[in-house]
This record gives structure tokens, sequence and C-alpha cells, in this order.
């Protein structure tokens, strides 16, 4: 990478720090630092602060009640607080149903919670990424706690259809309690909590330009939860420890940041999303699109590149300045093969070498030009060493290339 | 509180950042702001700088390894992650030893652990706030898990002999594990886990001049626990969730400060804590010394104002601009006394008002004096008007003033 050229598309991992966000939280490091549980006024102007953070951190989610909103460090936390909290609270279930698709938080959660003597149902995704409702809804049973589903993936972007789910499964049985993993789709698409029967949404600031270690959990009020973390009065008893102000500022300026961009998300980062999964598959032969839902989170497009190596792919786009990633971070360091994707049934020949692109409201229009500009030159040099030449071949054949 | 005069006392709670520590920090936030996992050389700067962050947080432990550092969100979620941690990794033996002075998180975690169904020994202290350590040894059986005690009380700055503790309790069943909670030592006085027999310390970044918001936990390497918060790979799989890199490396640069800062605390902070101390004793008739142990952390003194209530008094503090506390921060909220001072035995008379004094490097010989001026003003109002006339007189004869 050198320094000057940095073209960020890996905004599902993490995002830049919006300097509106620094500069909110700025005054409350050196100058405002008093404990907000502090009786004197350097204290009382944070628990103020954080009054009114929690304030705009509802409405960011659309709930009813800043009582319903609870600061955690990040979206992992936000979703052990809540499946632990929700099971410790009434013990009398013993059955989950989540996706096979989650992020890592949920799903290991769920693989510990088997060990712990629960029975998961672990509910699969057409190719599509679309998840199979009526596989869902007749997993249903008598012993059914809880279902825990992500409202956007994070490595396709595929929305599923939370809300429906929600109503449908309270429709069925109406103590069984709904989570979902909101991680990826706050700052993307408008969130209503309100109007919706979820119990429990978590997400995570630096998915929206705030800083990482920051997070926060909806709770319906009518829904009891345990906390994870047990100790003062902070969060109305709900998550002990003295509150991170600067960060919760921080994320409430990044919420309202993203609230006033949701069109532009919708509109313009949509339309470069489009403009660069467009021209990958229309310009390298071996490209196929991951994630083709059109029901999708407007920044996130998920290619397979065909016969080549995942790996190798980010290393070179590295060497051009360009950061993406093979799927998610939190699962890095393994070797294996996107879980989602396997999930999804995308072919052996395209499952190590699919690459997710994800963009943000800071990505311009010549950045999606250089790497449409670049990845071809890329694959070109890929494709040539890959050791499946004849495979290559038979590809280029069947789209008419040769 | 007049904007220009703030006299902040009161570190035992939290602390002001120390500006180098902002400095250090803020390139993380929309610079380098890659997630550590990430292939790219701007994930990989960023997983180098927490790499180095870990070392210097191995050092500010006194630990043999970065391996046995975990970064947390708090001191609460460490105690958590390493009580809960322990007893899940090993559920043989269902008893607990603790104090009756120990911090909420730990105090109200064991509480929790009761209606588990453990077994919870909590031990005294004597009127100068040290530990009945006769009364711990004995209450060890064959079913004993671990020992949790604090290394320094946050309300009277005692400091318990934890590496003695340590070493008594593990001669008597080396199976027991031990726990301290080093919140209150961390930056005050040296610490040297590496040279003792505690499996795991916990420590809170805002307590030295680092953000609120990010803690550590030490956990001996032959020592195992389980995660309080599952999900992806990162802290080596024992506490899932994007690091937050930019607080990670402000606690190390804040580590890497208090650590040289160290021989200052042990003399000139200790300094003017005892020029409080002495001359708040000798101007004001009706105060008394809380926290007589000389076994005590330099930066903290508690006083006992006799017949007033330290809710009237904070409020006349704040309007000189002069922050300290009442117990701690984490349980205030409440109208009850501290427990630590009921533990102590501190008089009924003296309980109500009793004030914590917490110094910090930054505290001035002139924020001193100006607190030592006006304490007795202070004093002198609310003696007038306090309903104890006759008790106050006694006193006062008692002391051969009238």
């Amino acid at each position: 990478m050198t320094e000057s050229k940095l073209i960020y598309l890996d905004n599902n991992a993490t995002t830049k720090v919006d300097e509106k966000v620094v500069e909110a939280m700025m005054p409350y490091f050196s100058q405002y630092y008093g404990n907000p549980s502090s009786m004197y006024d350097l204290g009382g102007k944070n628990s103020k602060a954080v009054k009114e953070a929690r304030e705009q951190i509802k409405d960011f989610f659309g709930a009813n009640s800043s009582k319903e909103i609870f600061f955690t460090a990040s979206g992992s936390e936000s979703a052990n607080m809540a499946i632990r909290g929700i099971l410790s609270a009434d013990r009398t279930r013993n059955h989950l149903i989540t996706t096979k698709v989650e992020h890592a938080c949920v799903l290991n959660l769920h693989k510990q919670l088997e060990k712990e003597g629960y029975k998961v149902t672990y509910i699969g995704v057409n190719s599509a990424g679309e998840l199979n409702l009526d596989e869902l809804y007749n997993a249903i049973n008598d012993k059914t706690a809880l279902v825990s589903c992500m409202y956007a993936n994070n490595e396709t972007g595929t929305i599923f259809p939370v809300e429906e789910i929600a109503q449908k499964v309270k429709s069925i049985d109406s103590k069984i309690k709904m989570f979902v993993d909101g991680v990826q789709a706050a700052g993307k698409i408008k969130l209503d909590v309100k109007n919706t029967q979820i119990d429990m949404m978590g997400i995570s600031g630096h998915k929206f330009h705030a800083p990482k270690g920051i997070g926060a959990l909806y709770v319906k009020s009518s829904t009891l939860i345990t906390p994870l973390v047990i100790g003062g009065h902070q969060e109305n008893g709900k998550r002990a420890g003295t509150e991170n102000v600067p960060f919760i500022i921080g994320m409430a300026k990044a919420a309202e940041l993203a609230q006033d961009s949701l069109n532009y998300e919708s509109t313009e980062v949509k339309r470069l999303r489009d403009k660069l999964e467009t021209g990958l598959l229309s310009k390298i032969y071996n490209a196929r699109l991951n994630s083709c839902s059109n029901k999708r989170v407007p920044n996130t497009t998920n290619i397979g590149f065909e016969y080549v190596e995942g790996e190798l792919i980010l290393l070179n786009m590295n060497d051009y300045g360009i950061c993406a990633s093979s799927g998610s971070a939190c699962t890095s360091g393994s070797l294996d093969p996107s879980h989602v994707l396997k999930a999804m049934g995308v072919p052996f020949t395209a499952l190590h070498g699919s690459i997710r692109f994800s963009l943000s409201r800071y990505t311009t229009e010549d950045e999606i030009d250089y790497t449409l500009a670049k990845m071809p030159l890329i694959m070109d040099k890929l494709t040539k060493i890959s050791p499946f030449q004849k495979e290559l071949n038979d590809l280029k054949e069947r789209k008419g290339i040769i």
C-alpha cells in the first residue's frame, strides 16, 4: 500500500470515524471527565450528556423510550447480553432457533449453549442468501425460548425479514422472544423497532462511523433480561462499569449523521455499489455474484472469482491500496471458507475466491473507477497462474469468450 | 461551580485523560481505522499497534507474557470475566471467599452467585480497614474454588496483602484460585504479578488517566477461564468483539506514564495527601480519620465529619469548585451509608458525613491549600445548622476547644 492511495471498501468490517464524531467526543477526555455518577457539576454535566445521547440512540433504533437503550462495548457484547440475559431471566424453556449464517457472536454463543444443555435449530438459506422461513416457523416447539436472527448479513448484505419473522413467531407462541443482530443494518437502512414485535436488537458503533469499542442494545420495556456484567447501578443496573462517556457521545453523533445520510446510502452509495458490481461482472469473466437477492443493504456486494484464491486476491488488491475482505473479519485467521457462502451452496470453485466489497458514504466515484480498472489486471494475473487452466478455459468457452 | 475553579479530588472515581494519552489515540480514529483482523496493511498496522500495547500492559502488570493480558471494557467486566470464567471452567467446587469491602462489581456478583447456588464467605475488616486474615484462612474448606480480594480499597485506600494471601491460600490448597481487583492499585503502587501466586488481576484504564471504557485482565498462563463474551477469535478467543484500538493504545500510553510517575505518587502525591489529611484533622474539630492504616495508596484519605450530612458537604464543596465523594461513584444513587465504612465499624455519628478525597499527579499544592482554606468554612456553616448541637458541644468539650 502506498500511503497516498487507500481505497477502503471494507466498511462492513469497520469504518473510519467521522471527523464530526471525533470533534463531539474530544471535550469528554480531558475537559469534561467527571464520573457521571458523581454529585458535583463535572459529573452532572456528563450524566446529562449521556442522557441526551441515549435519547438520540433511542431515535436511531426507532424505540419508544430511552429506558429501552443500554450501552455496551460492542455488537458482540450486545448479542451475548441479550441472549444470555433472556435465557437467565426465564429458564423454563430450552430450545433456541437461529440461522446458519449468523455472525460468530451469535453462532458461537449458540454452540456454547448447546454444550450447556440447550437444543438449537439452525435455519438455512437459499442460493440467494435468503432465509428459509418455513423451516424457521416449522422448527418452533413448545420449548422454544428465543429466535435470534440478523437483520442484514455481514458477508452478502442480504436483508432478512425480521419484522415479519417477529410477527409470525409471536402469532405462533407469544412467549417466544426475538433477538435481532442489527449490526449490519444500522446506518444502512432505517430501524423502527417500536412498530415491530422484536424484543431485542443489538448494534455496533464502529459499523457506522463511531469508534470501535461501543455498542448498544435495545430491549423492549416489557422484556426482562438479567445483566451479563454485574456490579454498579450503571445502565439501570443492567450493565455495570463506568460509562464510556466519550464513545457514547460519539456514537450518538454518528447515529445522527447516519440517520441524515440514509437517503444518500439508498441512492448514491447504492449507485456506486451497483456500478462496481455490474462492472466487475462484465469485465471479469470468472466473476459471479454471490449475493443476488434484491433485498440487500445498499453498500454490499459479494463476488466470487472462480478458480483463484481469496487471500491472493486480497494481497494483490492491497498492493493497489484497495481494502476488502473474504469472509468476515471476526472469523478471519481461519482458512475455512465462509460459513455463509457454504450455507448458500456457493460452488466450491468460487467459495475460496469470494470477496466482499462494502462501501460507505465516503466512497467516491473515482475510487470505484480505480477499483474497476485494477481488478481486471489482478484477475488477469491470477487466472494465469491458477492451477485450474482447463476449468478456466471451459468457463471462457461457456461464456463465449473463446 | 464557577468554570474557572475546579479542584478535582475524586481521582478514585475517575481521572482526567492525560493529554499525551489523547494524542496517542488520535490517529486511530480517522486515520488508522482498519480492523486489526483484516489482511490489508491498514488492518495490519493496527494489529501491530495492539500487539505493542499488550506488551506495555504486560509490563505494567509485571506479567511474564503478553499472552496473559486480555483487554476488556472496564474493571467491572474484568472482574466478571475472571470470576465467572474460573467458575465455568471448573464446576467441581462451590465455595467462594471474598471480603465485605469489595467494589460493587465483585460484591454484587457474589450475591448473584449465591442465588445460583454458590456458598460465599464474606471476610471482615478491622477499624483501620485492614482485612481479618485469620478469618480468611479459616474460611477455606475443601469446596473452596476462588478467593477474590481487592488490592487497595477504593474508599479508604487501604492496601490488602494480596501477595501474602495468595501464597498462604495456595499453601493450604494449591487448587484454589485467586482473583485480585487491582483497579485502585494500578498506577498508584507497582504491580508485579509474575512474582506472586495471584492467578488473575483486573485493572481499569480510567483510574490512571486513560479513558473510561477500557480495562484489562491478567490471567496467569496456567489458569483456565471460559469467555464472558463469546464470538470472534479476538483476545485469543477469550473476549469477542472488535478491539477498541484507540483506547487500547491510550491505556498503554497511560500505563507507561503511570509507571514513570510511581515515584512521584509515593513522594509528592503522598506529601500533598498527608498535608490535606493533617490539615483537615487539625483545623476541623469534628473531623476524624476513617482510614488510619499506614498501608494505604498514596493518594487517598477518607475523613468523617461528625454530625453533618455527606451530601450537604459535597454540595457545599461543589459551590467552591471542589470535587470529592462520599462512598464510591458506583454505589451512588443509594442513600445507604458506605458498606466499607460500616464494615470498619465507623461510628454512626461519622458514617453519614464521611468524604473521600483522592488526589492525582495533577493535584497542586495551591489546590490543597485552597481546599484547606475552604473546608473549615463549610464545616463552620454546616455544624451551625446541624440538629446535633448538644453532641457537637460535647465533642468540643472533649477536644478541649470550649
